[in-house]
């Protein structure tokens, strides 16, 4: 949601720039946009496979959505797990997992539930973030492709449109606007760059950038909860995942609950 | 063929902005076609050896080529290996591996077979695949090397052209079109590294990364399969490899097929 | 306190060149400052999470702070400690570690008085460490993004001022203060980049080197003091982390001082 | 030779471009040499060792020089080395090492034959080639950076005489060639960097990658020999820095040969 | 020395250039200088610390010197250490570096004398040429800071100047002065990155890089005497260093020396 409003609010800044002092009818140029739109789409397709672009085309999607960024959930949960498997022992998660929809998380349960050895587990995992994190750079790289070729094409069409006003030099009446609209490309290429692709590609490193540390979390988390160590001790170990000032924040609010809890945890 | 599809829709985007406004010979001069592919060219002969420019070419024509990107061909692959190791022994891998062409496959086969040392197989394909990697980032190197070379002579004849332009000024009406003639290598500098060497480099990137994924499955699964490990196992650890979605359509349509298979396939 | 200075002497360059030969007021232009703050500010909003955002203005606002650079103070610190350890036991440290406000040295000297194992505290440590350097990264990223985005967003609403200036030319005596309002953004654009937002990034990253070193100061030294190191030792490995020259300086200051603690601290 | 052919073939392309045209003494400019070649050449010299510019002229005469490309006949060396080994003792290797001329094989040799480590001798070999690489980055430095430099100065030299021409703007005739002379550095600085220096740094970057693949080769093969491994797995392994075509190339002609070996070189 | 040489050259070789054809006093205009100048200057010192920019001031200094990179002086010295070693025993060693002045080679030596585990000795030294390579790094980016800085402000400059003189066109013959005035700043950014801050950034690197050469041969080097290594094989290690030329220049001289040296330090 933060990316749609960003991107309405950047291109509202340029439309009212626009409207302050001319026309946005002179800012539309048919066969400026056929070159720019047309050249970037072709030269992107051209670049990946259609599997990978669909597979951009759906990130992208999601990246228009509201990101959950509190990593506070994530612990609180893990230390949930901790503390029942502390009571009921391992084979209690099977039954927690059932209710999951994130598959890492179930996926990281289950492995922990069959008492695989430790170095298996987080190999198992390890192995599956890396593919995630190779996965985004190649659709991150779909948009920042996008974001290369559409001022070049911008630039491109502006070649296109001096030459041919060039050509003709007859009408110097018709020099200005004609310059004006082989400008319109450059226009054009620099604005999708900068107000579709690039935020884009930006929005998923940020989103992609949570996930992974949910997941090292998790990784993190389920291996402690395995090795049988102290819900207190993961949380400490959790925590470093915290930027310090939401530690501070949320140290705030938990202080007395957390004493609480950890006398109690205590061995 | 994407490829191919990609770089014509992108020259037809370019050639109908010419033609919604001009000529297509206003965009034709011998000379700029000269210095601008003739440098590119030369300058990029001198850079590499005929070998690494044969390869390159060579792989500029795979590039060209449709590119398989369905891993769940080869997991399926991979666990009917491991269904059939599981039942007639390691041994009966080599009778399967006749019929391979993939010799990479088959290599890991035939090392698994030999009853090889698991960390003997994986440094041995391990360093077949990092080769592989850098023998494709060499050929990319030709793509990406001759991309800057091509605007670089571009802007060249362009100086050139305004040199000559300027050296003689005498003739005012001569001047538009002298000018026009020196753009036309910009155009060109930027059209051939924008339609032709960008995409062969990223397209030869996009099918590189398919290629490495599906070497890094193969040693993972046959490393598995040495390992005796359970093939319901071995498929959870592949699926790592797909994403998310992928497995998601897979599932769906595998759900029936594989809890019947994993029961049968249980320890 | 630095970067607020060198903000203002980078302004009043800017500022009195201009009042040299002309006045601030023709380089005022509304509608400029609309689109270059404007698309500047949305297109990192639309790049980031509203929490990366938060993060990034809290440590800009650290990045104006007079930084702490002289590590000697740490290294004195870490040897105090190592000698209340020889003296009184790790255990002893408990005590000292309660008047402490630094989170991370706190939480070092509570895994040495846990008598944890020394790679469970390099490993807890250096996870702290990594993360923390992996959320600076990300906040720079915040303004290494806005410094791209204002000079293009500034060249953008240059094109916008030349194509709207081109479209009507009849004018030809409005034809200079329009161009020259059409470069008062990419002039914005620029201003923004050179004085605003790469310098906070920078500062930004010379405070985190700073940071990084202490740590793993800490760290090196609390890992010393675990294994029951000789304090000389210590110091000796600790002053690695200072420039030679500071080494120097403190040499001459320390040369008598430090002859006597070492013939004390000897075993 | 390959660089040699490139070089002059990128700058008749450029003379007969200008040829086309106009004639070359429009491009000749006493001055415009001076700033260019003077600039990059005495920065340069700022910005490196004698010794390394020394060595980095030494490189570029290698760099001229035609490239062996062809593994094959290493590998078939290593596997000629193997069949003594295997036959003789290792011992017999010192008298085969007598005749090379190549040190890094020379050296590897007789470390196998001292009976060394194989530990030891990856770590004195791996040793030698990284800081063959070192030493080669730091020599691609030198072109890299006078490539840098080049353009730099051209456009320094351009900005004089656009300056000059500007100052002075009463011969309204004149303006033409002194823009074209101002135009000319640009052109040299272009020239300089896209016909001279990127080839030949690029060169030196293919020469190095042959060279590193050949130690690479020589190391993996060596360690293969003193473990005493199977002439057909040695060849086997080194294979793999082929690329696949050559190895299909190679294979056809050597099908039968291979056999035969084979058969006889089984343990 | 060199760079003093080097930028004096470049310096010339752009004086002479605008001397050819115009006046030096062309090109000078106060409030460009102050615009370029200080504005570089202080968004430099808003990118870092004061501490940060008196170390980078000192290492300018020492980049002015002539420094030293031959290592065979230093390949020499360790033999003849490794020598007294195998005579006299290591704690023979801790006479000979009293006389020692340089600081790593001194503790180098005393760890091996203090019979330090060889693992702790590497791990200190190279904790030590760490620290050293990331002092460098961080002293390199002043210069390379203000290298971007320069450029940009020197435009910056420029575009106020063409804002200037647009702003008020009525004077037609003082636009060409005033362009060039405006152009006079772009000089000047562009001059002090490439005569400047570039050449000092680079020679730095330059320096550090024999730098680490050296500290790493004297690392090599003292774990091999500790070791008990022959000498002649010390040598052998050591000699992976030097770029291949120099052994062989070296080797013709030695030749006969090494010989009878060899003979009797063999074993």
């Amino acid at each position: 949601m933060n990316l749609l409003i960003g991107m309405i609010g950047t291109a509202a800044c340029v439309i009212i720039t626009i409207l302050l002092s001319g026309s946005l009818s002179d800012f539309w140029d048919g066969a400026s946009i056929f070159i720019v739109l047309g050249g970037t789409v072709f030269a992107t397709l051209a670049s990946f496979s259609f599997d990978r672009i669909k597979c951009a085309l759906k990130a992208a999607k999601l990246a228009f959505q509201k990101e959950n960024t509190d990593l506070n959930a994530d612990i609180d949960y893990i230390i949930k797990i901790a503390n029942i498997a502390r009571r009921d022992g391992l084979l209690a998660l099977e039954e927690v997992s059932e209710e999951l929809t994130d598959p890492f998380l179930k996926k990281a349960i289950m492995l922990v539930v069959d008492g695989s050895d430790p170095e298996l587990i987080q190999s198992v995992l390890e192995t599956e973030i890396d593919a995630t994190k190779a996965r985004h750079a190649d659709i991150r790289a779909v948009f920042d492709t996008a974001a290369t070729y559409s001022p070049s094409f911008g630039m491109a069409g502006t070649i296109i449109g001096l030459i041919l006003m060039l050509v003709d030099l007859n009408d110097m009446a018709a020099l200005g606007p004609a310059m004006a609209v082989a400008l319109i490309t450059t226009f054009y290429g620099s604005i999708l760059a900068n107000i579709v692709f690039n935020p884009i590609s930006k929005r998923l490193k940020t989103i992609g950038t949570i996930e992974y540390t949910r997941k090292e979390l998790v990784v993190e988390g389920m291996l402690a909860i395995e090795n049988g160590e102290n819900p207190r001790v993961i949380k400490e170990k959790l925590s470093s995942f915290l930027s310090r000032s939401e530690i501070d924040a949320k140290a705030q609010r938990a202080a007395k609950a957390a004493e609480d809890a950890m006398s109690k945890a205590e061995k």
